[in-house]
């Protein structure tokens, strides 16, 4: 269902050499939320599963998947080892208690909510080497008592 | 050790209200690297290692160990239920995967360094509620043949 | 700390049969959510932190702790095995993809909050015997693109 | 097997825009109650199975297979990192303390049965956005010494 | 707390050599259920956690403890290397299968409760060795639509 | 192989409703190993083997494979979420302790045997809800020292 | 309890240079079976248990706790890293299916006893290397069906 | 690949009552060190790999995967749960530290080899039972300063 | 995708002979960074695509796919308990604290490379048995402050 | 016991500013070795236990202590989330299958000793930054059949 989906969508990006930046033009959204959709882990609008389905050559039954809310996280453990996901965890490792520590200095008791969220990546020219520079922003979200 | 230099921090910061950003101000660092090193996860130079002593009235003998550099990521397994930083895993999770595909698509083959990093973070005031914004920087490590 | 504060609390209550119905009442806040942050899961007021603090013989430098924003789900682990709290694993595993699929054919996209949360547990006498009624609430937060 | 006809009953849903709702109605149950057995965690009596394998266009001997019992909770691991249903996870992490004391407090020894059980999802319309609201209920069943 | 005093009472059984047998007269339950409760995985009532503060020499405020409903199975981990508690989980591993579909052949939808729960060990001699008889009653609770 | 038979084997008992009490009166065991042996749990004599051929239409081949020794407790993981199954992990987990000490007092210092074993279930009548009743009847055998 | 005398144990033999060839002499055992018994993993005879009180200068009441059933296998999982115990944990993967073909081609179905069982370790000189040879024995009992 | 050629191996054996033994014997080796080559741990010399190519009917690109050094170890998790394969691991949790302590007693500090290692399973006959006598010979590998 | 080339070459490399060494020439890299793109750890250039695709006698569109930045550590859980790669793990779990110490005493606080990285693997005769010879070289990152 | 002393030496190390390369010096052998030594993973001699307790002021009884085979990569698993060690974790995973290759491809089918091995950690100046250059050294133990 939408795992081979996903699977077929890779193919395609493969052999017809597509870039996620010109998918994301095409339906209207960033470049990050388009790949994030693309791999599986948000659901189209109608009009953008429609599009999703001819540049990558999708079939008529893929359109009504692309529209389903997914199973999320599912490609999650087979990545685990990858160096470029693995540093992200070592952030949570390294960084997640001054995190943690430093929001709720200054917002008080709550999260980040990971659902009301965008992220976007900047490629940062530097001399001594190009910098990757990712804005994650996410609602705040209060605890409450009751 | 280090640990219990960490715990009597925290009892210090409690007891007397201590903020991190101003701990970061007497030091001259961010308040996310300062919370990160009085949390047990990073090393500070002589000067501050001695300015932390004396802010939160340790030994002298810990002024030293505050110098070296110590195993990071102790705390991480004793926070992985707490949902400011479960969300932190769901933001890879799942968004990890398209996290891969855009930095490699703009960037080429390689990571985003978590050592030659720099976390910024900022209270984002909105109408529909304030937004945490963090701003991860990390240096572009390509993949070389060899 | 906290940890330390929460099992005082615990032989307090042990040994002078406090319940939690009466530091709730007393606290001005329901049973619920009295006892999970009793249990060391939700941060005080100062006014409530003073009367915990009381009802339970605290100290007075633990009123600052009560304050503090708890490491949540600590004790999450080491109650694993328990019969009563393996029933709601076990909720989540059998109904689960029910929940998921219901939630969001009535609402679309997103998930139910267990932050934005409330918990109200009830006592339905029946004549082949009580059950508990739990009634959990959370504001449904949409996944938006972007 | 079984989970071979769940994978066809979710095909056959998102291709025909089949609702948990209409599903249920017509065989004479709740919509959580439909929604768990046809994803595979529930049996049907002969007569719903019918009914499934009309709606769902099955083969005659799945009407066979939708009459057992079924291995419950098979999903559950594939679901783990999905923000929804790790919302229900955290809720056992941060409350579950709570609930055990709370359940205990007014019940005495025992636990709430996840098999004597039902659930009930609605939608609470609210200004501030509505609100997902499940209640849960289950038989008490006490322990006794022997 | 309740573990402490499960090591009191263990000391206390080797010094002094006390049988759980006797224990169980004494406070009139099954010897099965007594070593269960004085391990820590049962609550006992006023009068029985008086006997037992007088069989093993503890203090007043543990009589308190020991009628407060435990968190049950905490030893669980500790022992999973038990060549004689690893028998029963390669019982689980082996027969669990066949229990499953032996209990549901002639009971029905449904599961064999763990807390409307008794068991029984007896010595069986026979002439190519003892036999340890183990009889587990458990109330079948069936399974509900609803 | 023993895996593909096992799945053939329950096929045909969904689809021709047949009975483990009934196939084990063919073969002359108790219902309980015959259901463990037709789950893959233990191996068949040859006569047995050509009955369980025909009355689940094998074909010659399987005949052999019946016979064979089979990896025990493959399908255990697998069921490690389904509430029947895991009422038996919880008996281990609350009463485990209290059996170890029960055996072993009675005992002397050994095991009971999970490979000298038989199991018993029966139905017991009750006015207030049949009871599952299960015997495990294990050799004892003792530690030596050497 | 038991885990702190063996601590003691370990210390004197040590402090006292105490090899397990002359304590196995002084309680009549094997050298094998002495240090199985020293290390917590067996139980002794009171006699024993006396000379092993003398020879570790261990309190009166040790003796006591040296002639209980000790929960094995607890040190299992802090040596899991030795690489001398982690041989033998790769002779069970590299060689386990193998062990399990051909005993049961010799010996039919069953298992090797690890509690009716003994373990001899010799030193085999060699113009190569010495050589550690170890010989286990354990009974071998039959799976019967029932 | 290889795990192909075993799968083929083991239906070949069935079907065709092949012995471990004989096979042995036809490519003069032992039948523990046949069977674990068989069983896809071992590399076999090209004149071996032909008589089993021979034996087992196999095709002749299998011939050149015979020779090839094998992933060892794949099948040990499968296995985790069979009562055989289970009492080794057991022998490890128990006997384990002594294992540890008599060896580096004798012979210093180091290891047994499992590379440069033979295992021999007998026989031996015995008026209580048959016991499964195995003797594992590994080369003493000493540890040295540099 | 990836994964089925890996499996293309590595048959096509056993059924024709190749050695690694001949198609490190080939594509004018090392042997130990040719082996790691080949097993599907590392992406080739175009040319090298190309040369790879005819060596191994893959298709037009693998070209594109040997392109592709692959998802790195796909295989490692496979072969985890392989005794070559364990020895690995082992250094890690007996050296790494050294390393770490070492690494930080002579550099600073930082870390040693996986990606800026190269290996080299000579074979060193020796009278008394070959010794593997592996230098691993990693551009040391120094942690900063911000 | 060992652990204690791992623990002292580190703290003297840190107060005293002692640098392993002197240590190593004062007794004879590299730095690496002498660090894997003072942490706790290996056995010094009778001569280099002397030194050791007087270089960190030890007690004589430590001196005992010291020349014991400890139990190796106790650490371990406390180190895992630290980057510089878990580079090495990635090392494995990207590069342990390409290691397996070449080194079976070069000395046969075997491994790499990590017993009869030796580490060397330069630091080679580079324009580009320096580079962490480790030499690991092990004997190549051939499988043979048997």
């Amino acid at each position: 269902m939408r795992d081979e989906i996903t699977k077929r969508i890779l193919c395609q990006k493969v052999i017809n050499g597509i870039k996620w930046k010109d998918v994301a033009d095409e339906i209207g959204c960033s470049k990050e939320w388009t790949a994030a959709a693309c791999l599986g882990n948000m659901k189209f609008s109608q009009d953008q599963a429609q599009k999703i389905t001819q540049i990558f050559q999708l079939d008529d039954e893929d359109t009504k998947w692309l529209q389903q809310i997914p199973a999320r996280g599912c490609q999650a453990d087979s990545l685990k080892n990858d160096p470029l996901i693995y540093r992200w965890q070592e952030i949570i490792s390294v960084y997640g208690p001054a995190l943690k520590e430093i929001i709720q200095e200054e917002f008080g008791d709550g999260i980040m909510s990971a659902v009301d969220f965008t992220m976007d990546i900047q490629k940062i020219a530097s001399p001594t080497g190009d910098r990757v520079e990712v804005t994650l922003s996410g609602k705040f979200l209060p605890y409450r008592n009751f």
